[in-house]
């Protein structure tokens, strides 16, 4: 049961969107920007570097919605999110997703873990700045987003089929599609 | 020296919004809504649990903004901020106050580090559902804040004195003033 009173039966993140529509405004046009908007990495690879820092975070919800969300979009679907939720450096992903998937991870253990030779490293791969601030950006924000879920006490949904209708929904209409 | 090539001579996470204005706009947003929107706690408050979290993250630059902007914001200035700094649960402020500081600190370890108990006692000491929801999302996005300033290795200004015009501007025109 979340740690206040919701009086919504909407599940995970959107509950608390709704409890707060001041900051759920902003919140949804910030994963809008950041994960659907124009960038040369994929939306599918987004949504990874989202589905694995919400995982080294342990957040159940976050780790469930955003890694159906990347199936969804990335070619090889599923066998791709799940070889890099268990070990991205022998996951089926290129050498450039592969250091900033490494990167995003330093961000998860604090901003001052960064090391500079792992952006050297995304970059020697062929990431360019836009791609290593995304990077760092979407890293941090699930920081926030998992903070904000679990700091709440929001519960997931129980089975991984659950979060298909909302990944479908998202991949068609986006963070904004429902306001 | 930054990680990546800002293009720009603006200070701390101001030039990462210049250089990416397209997540910019509604990180800028939220900073608006969450530490100057409508609340019960004050903007002075909400500042101070801002600057206490980024000092648990180690970020110097938003740990010397954020007091900048709670000291000029709260009756007793510098004297809470320095005395919250140092340790919340002595510092000279009211226990409802104390018990969400303390809320916010186990946010900032990680979201599932947040006990029922902790909402409890702040509960009994004053706080409604509004006020933990927010303290919960100040301390989660400090999170990402501070991660994304020291994450792309962005340097903060020398001295304390040095945020005061800073401060000035932000009290006066908010976080979306200068847009």
């Amino acid at each position: 049961m979340a740690h206040i009173d919701l009086s919504t039966e909407s599940p995970g993140i959107r509950g608390l969107f709704e409890f707060r529509p001041q900051t759920g405004g902003p919140l949804s046009e910030l994963a809008e920007v950041l994960l659907r908007g124009d960038s040369s990495l994929s939306r599918g690879e987004r949504e990874l570097i989202a589905a694995y820092v919400s995982s080294l975070n342990d957040c159940d919800f976050c780790t469930s919605s955003h890694s159906a969300f990347a199936a969804l979009q990335l070619p090889d679907g599923w066998t791709v999110v799940d070889g890099v939720l268990r070990d991205p450096s022998s996951a089926p992903v290129d050498d450039k997703l592969k250091a900033l998937l490494a990167l995003a991870a330093e961000v998860q253990r604090g901003g001052r873990s960064v090391d500079s030779g792992t952006v050297a490293s995304a970059r020697a791969a062929g990431a360019d700045d836009v791609e290593i601030h995304d990077t760092v950006l979407i890293a941090a924000a699930f920081c926030m987003f998992n903070r904000y879920v679990d700091g709440l006490g929001v519960v997931g949904l129980p089975d991984r089929a659950d979060y298909l209708p909302m990944a479908e929904r998202i991949v068609q209409a986006g963070y904004l599609g429902s306001r």
